[in-house]
């Protein structure tokens, strides 16, 4: 049990606080509000980085917004919770997702959709419910909110929409990666794809995201997994991912990739994810999946106002399927457990993505460690 | 059984020959060759008049090519068979088809593609195993065969891949329009789309394609059809075929009928199909189909080079699907039969489909009837 001498009062903690675009962020004291009605008050046992943290943390322009609390995915510890909530209590081991499961929205109640219509996704400075911060520095100047969560802090508060219950006995570094990352890309080769037991796999970049299309792809009996990188040294990092072939991009003269791909396939993979987030890579990846019924799954985020191009002969004439990935269709409160009981089935493995662990002191060294590129996931603990 | 006598010689019968593009139909006499291996020698019963068979006939560029025996939506008799076809037999009724179903290929074995891989689907002149012609005229000179099937002839020679046996006892006035148009139709809402039970289903164009597109989507028990069309008088045809709303494009100044759609259905249709054949027709589609879940189907065949645009952002972000669907992803020989028990069942509605009936040598008149507008369907008897 947490104490319970901090419920219903602001707690003085430590936070990473990004006060200005691109520069470390500034470990200090802040204060956190008090959950509202259907918040919840987390201590955070650890957090990891992901990419979109290191977007907002370097964007200058809107939606960036400074000073800000970044951090997304992370697991934690009900400290309270506000009025209305029966789903979790006091101890309680929580994942908080960026995306919310209200679990009353038409799209929640379908086993269709994760895009909850109540709190749908959006980069928003605030809290989803009423649009405030719970956070202000010790000038009581306001932090804003990233993602629904602001996990670079040692207690947050989370709308109970955004808020997972789980088993506790997962260690919290490899549950922690399910908050976003492998979720992500797990989930896309899982919910949005549905990979069959031995089709061909084409991933489009082998970053973290694109590694976890491979497990989830793994996981569901994929017989082939083509790595699609522009840099050679992500196939030995993607072998250990289950990747059986690699390609490299600008690698031929004479044919773009998705011709390879084609080519060492006899007509095309069966399911195509594209994990950068470049609008030539996606067309190329629905040219390389199989006509008569290949999937190109968009994952990566591209630049605002990219558009993509199809031959309006070609959707018609190939059966092929496009769509998107957020969050890997994953609905948090119903399939977060799944994959961790699968972790701890020995099915899923989340260990292979941690590369790097660090004190919360050091954030700044995981920021480096992400850049670099040699890292995969970098789990920041919270200082003991 | 079909007077033998004539098996391995040529037949001299009349067919409607398509000499110069747009100029009326001559029927004359011409010679059909003998059955090679694997084709089977038909004798058209009637063929009805589909779109596809107007757009060729007015084509002045390749594909189009002259003199041509145009046609390919049918029912007939085997009059005779080529080596090596045990599928079929002199006397058994069959229906032709553009598309092919030879039942060795990967796609063929496969339940999702209907894109055979052997005799893939193009605008040939030639029978699809050999590359040649089964007609003469009465000079000798070649006759070009269309879409593999060529119905607006007494006699016509189809491939065993293109040929499909039916049960007889269906008229065979009804029997033929699942020989393209309405399998077309009702197999994008049966097997592309697989329209759910409740569902809302928005159809761009109320042609005889949307409306197979309705009956389709009537039979999968769909809750709300609502029809699009530039012209008021198709909502009152449309209503025969289960539409149960209706947009009128053009209708709002202020907001496209994309926006009429999101907003009469509380955030778009759950199935989007687009039977016109217009780049910014699909693209609306697209927009008002609902986010999550909502499936944008392409059944309109659009000028060459057109292309497609979508926001990247929103591809990912909305979870929408996108698809193409040739010949309703129809598998003739498995599919056709069911098509035509549901028909005998009293459940797929034909008849209403059937507007106008002539004789074979009044077979201009069916263009012109089919080119004013009010014609869905003109069944051409081959005269007695």
């Amino acid at each position: 049990m947490e104490n319970s001498s901090t419920t219903g009062k602001p707690i003085r903690c430590k936070a990473a606080v990004s006060r200005r675009p691109g520069e470390p962020l500034v470990i200090e004291e802040v204060m956190v509000a008090p959950p509202q009605p259907r918040e919840v008050r987390i201590r955070i046992i650890c957090t990891s980085l992901c990419q979109s943290d290191i977007t907002f943390w370097k964007l200058k322009e809107f939606p960036a917004i400074f000073p800000r609390i970044l951090g997304h995915e992370a697991i934690g510890v009900v400290e309270s919770v506000g009025d209305d909530v029966s789903e979790v209590k006091e101890g309680d081991t929580v994942i908080p997702t960026f995306m919310s499961d209200c679990g009353e929205c038409t799209d929640c109640f379908s086993e269709k959709s994760n895009l909850c219509l109540k709190f749908p996704f959006k980069v928003s400075p605030w809290m989803p419910r009423y649009e405030t911060s719970r956070f202000t520095d010790m000038e009581g100047e306001v932090l804003y909110h990233f993602l629904f969560v602001s996990s670079f802090s040692e207690y947050t508060v989370v709308d109970i929409a955004h808020v997972t219950k789980i088993d506790s006995s997962v260690p919290p570094n490899r549950a922690c990666l399910l908050s976003c990352g492998v979720s992500t890309g797990v989930g896309a080769a899982w919910r949005t794809a549905n990979v069959e037991k031995g089709s061909t796999v084409a991933i489009i970049g082998l970053g973290s995201i694109g590694l976890a299309v491979a497990e989830g792809a793994r996981l569901c009996g994929a017989a082939r997994i083509i790595g699609v990188d522009v840099n050679p040294d992500k196939f030995e990092v993607g072998k250990k991912f289950g990747v059986t072939d690699f390609v490299k991009v600008g690698d031929s003269e004479d044919k773009p990739w998705s011709q390879v791909i084609i080519e060492m396939t006899g007509g095309g993979a069966d399911y195509c994810f594209e994990c950068v987030g470049g609008a030539s890579l996606v067309e190329e990846a629905y040219a390389c999946c199989r006509k008569g019924w290949g999937k190109t799954i968009v994952l990566g985020v591209d630049k605002p106002g990219s558009q993509l191009r199809f031959s309006s002969f070609d959707v018609l004439h190939q059966g092929k399927i496009l769509t998107g990935s957020l969050f890997g269709g994953i609905k948090a409160k119903s399939h977060i457990p799944i994959l961790l009981q699968r972790y701890l089935d020995k099915e899923l493995e989340l260990d292979k993505f941690v590369t790097h662990e660090v004190q919360f002191k050091d954030i700044n060294r995981a920021f480096d460690l992400l850049r670099e590129g040699s890292c995969l996931r970098c789990v920041i603990w919270m200082d003991k």
